[in-house]
């Protein structure tokens, strides 16, 4: 499906911001929010005249957000007394409104239902064709997504948004995927937009390495964690950065590009157009196509891990050279932001310790001595669940739950 | 002057926060003081009901921290009366407090006054021997300092505090100079508690590129932009990243260290231990080395400047292998972080367009397309006054004077 160039939404150029800038009007309220919220996790029900006290903000600016909060169906209000006077009592909801978590990749599509209260509540993922097209993609979303909300009994109007991974990056000012993506056929489209017309409800879209590192540090053992980069090592390769506890995007959205930095000066030519790219030496398809050419048959990623697991020379040495490389890219990252912790995640994962290994290797060889000694890394626990997870949890943070 | 490894204060493992935590108490209340200063700079003189209302803080919060800055001779108050209710007006001072800024580098020490306003009032630079020891560099900068304290007619007890640059990393958990530093004479060295102890005001101290970025958003033109990158080239490379509007520090304060980036896998042995780093190709140690070999003398930083207006066909060439380089290492950087802005400074800032063509180049070989249409790199007008300037706001940000 050829990008339609015309339409001035595809425009990459258009400035149009999909988030509040910090310090912003709406960048303000939304920490108010969040702080309002935080209070009510922490502390359970509560008037808003505690809610005040307890957040140090005044008693309209509570009321205010409280209301916007009701009518969005986040918290319950009734009627109390305090010291005396009447008031209002707040309370979270957990139950009635859920958020939809889409992963889209090459080759499937997983959905997960998830409640206000950080609960999985409903989960499934099928396979696609190869080369399909975002359309088909889109298709598959939405039917996966309206059985799982029927599964639940949840009624249509309590989804409280969806949040779509797909790998590729995403222009934040248009919504739109842009050069890069691993399936061209989406370049060029609207997926927000799209989305949401079909769907009928807010959606946030994100690129998978993103989602991964949201997924870490929100469903995985890492909350808390102030700064995090999640690795994704798949068909391409990408990492998405938690910077002082959240998402970091920059100017545009293209973060975290690490698969297009140049590891080797004469090595293959790119899918980018650039040269000897972390891609060309360690994405699963290189690894597939260099072990295919001394195989009978094609090799596929599932192969990759049968083979090493039966400990095939061939395979450990291609699963090394990419580790080595994901190595020395981790410690670019590391000596760049010297984050707690560095996860790598994708269809490797599981491989565990034969790539975690040469991993490590490349990250001392090329990391500052003191950056070596303060930023770990380690594979994800997640599997093949992070970019759903992490697509739930943005709609999540978005719409104002608490952050976990 | 060997380290004293049997102080803990020198141990680079022991803990001890320099800076608030976000999302803890003390950051919170830091962001409370940012907005009622913002307000106060914004709309002038007002009563603290009216910065309660401008702020959505509470009375009581507004008043506790007014009492504060009272106290810190931030802010003055007087009895007024409001809708006939007696009130306290809050104005922001700007005489009286002044703020230090000081950058000892490998042959100099600079010193800066500023005032609360963003004023610089005094500023003084003095050369020093190479090779001269910590404590030298200290003495030095400290009489520097109470000279122009002297000369502006300003009491001791105002000045507020001293900002310190360093061409170093810093171990922000113990505020110690760390391996990697331009002099090795300074590692192990807590300059923090020295300086503290000798100027007997806060001190807070920094890498010279952090604050090099940290003068740029802050004296230079771009003021109000979110992500900049300011890349450092002299003796050593580093740069300092200001991600969401603010200096980021990652782990433990070891960032931005893109000197050593491997750039050629077979190059030579780096100062760092590791083989073919930035350093070791776009350094002006190295280009100094390069050029000394086919003149009759040594080849300073100064004689790289007047060698490229004469046109010398050898220094253009070795400008134009480190541009490509530090280019290089400027597209990874703006592939993991989409900055709106790569500033390049240190001594050879001012060869301009024959040191920044190759960098552009480099940039645009190595970075993503998109990454390079909507990062723009470009020269800084601070010169050597970057890092004292720099090492001014950074006082003037600590204290909770308004971020410019």
């Amino acid at each position: 499906m050829p990008a339609d160039l015309s339409s001035p939404s595809r425009n990459p150029l258009t400035p149009e911001p999909v988030t509040a800038k910090p310090g912003s009007q709406s960048a303000l309220r939304a920490r108010n929010r969040q702080r309002i919220i935080e209070a009510l996790v922490a502390s359970g029900p509560q008037t808003q005249a505690e809610l005040s006290r307890q957040t140090g903000l005044s008693n309209a600016t509570v009321s205010n957000i409280v209301k916007l909060m009701h009518q969005n169906r986040l918290v319950s209000t009734e009627p109390t007394t305090s010291s005396g006077r009447r008031a209002l009592s707040v309370r979270l909801n957990d139950t009635g409104a859920v958020a939809a978590g889409i992963d889209i990749g090459r080759s499937h599509v997983r959905v997960v239902l998830a409640s206000l209260s950080y609960r999985i509540l409903q989960e499934k993922s099928l396979r696609l064709p190869l080369g399909h097209c975002a359309s088909e993609g889109m298709d598959a979303a939405t039917e996966l997504l309206e059985e799982l909300l029927e599964r639940q009994g949840v009624d249509r109007s309590a989804l409280l948004g969806a949040g779509v991974g797909i790998p590729g990056p995403i222009d934040r000012r248009t919504g739109t995927v842009v050069q890069g993506a691993i399936l061209p056929e989406w370049v060029g489209i609207n997926m927000r937009q799209d989305l949401a017309e079909r769907l009928r409800v807010p959606v946030f879209i994100d690129n998978d390495a993103n989602l991964g590192a949201l997924a870490e540090v929100t469903w995985g053992p890492h909350g808390g964690t102030e700064n995090l980069i999640f690795i994704k090592v798949a068909t391409g390769i990408g990492a998405g950065l938690i910077i002082n506890g959240s998402l970091y995007y920059g100017n545009v959205g293209i973060t975290g590009e690490i698969g297009h930095a140049t590891i080797s000066d004469q090595g293959l030519i790119c899918r980018c157009g650039n040269r000897g790219c972390l891609e060309t030496i360690a994405s699963t398809a290189i690894m597939t196509e260099l072990l295919s050419r001394s195989s009978q048959e094609p090799v596929g990623t599932a192969d990759i891990l049968a083979r090493a697991a039966a400990r095939d020379p061939a395979t450990l040495r291609v699963i090394d050279d990419a580790g080595m490389a994901v190595g020395r890219a981790a410690a670019n990252l590391a000596n760049t932001l010297n984050p707690e912790l560095i996860v790598v995640g994708g269809s490797l994962a599981d491989l565990g310790d034969t790539f975690l290994e040469p991993i490590r290797r490349g990250l001392l060889r090329h990391a500052v001595p003191m950056v070596d000694e303060t930023s770990t890394v380690m594979m994800s626990s997640l599997g093949e669940r992070a970019e759903a997870l992490g697509a739930a949890a943005l709609v999540l943070q978005e719409q104002g739950a608490p952050v976990r």
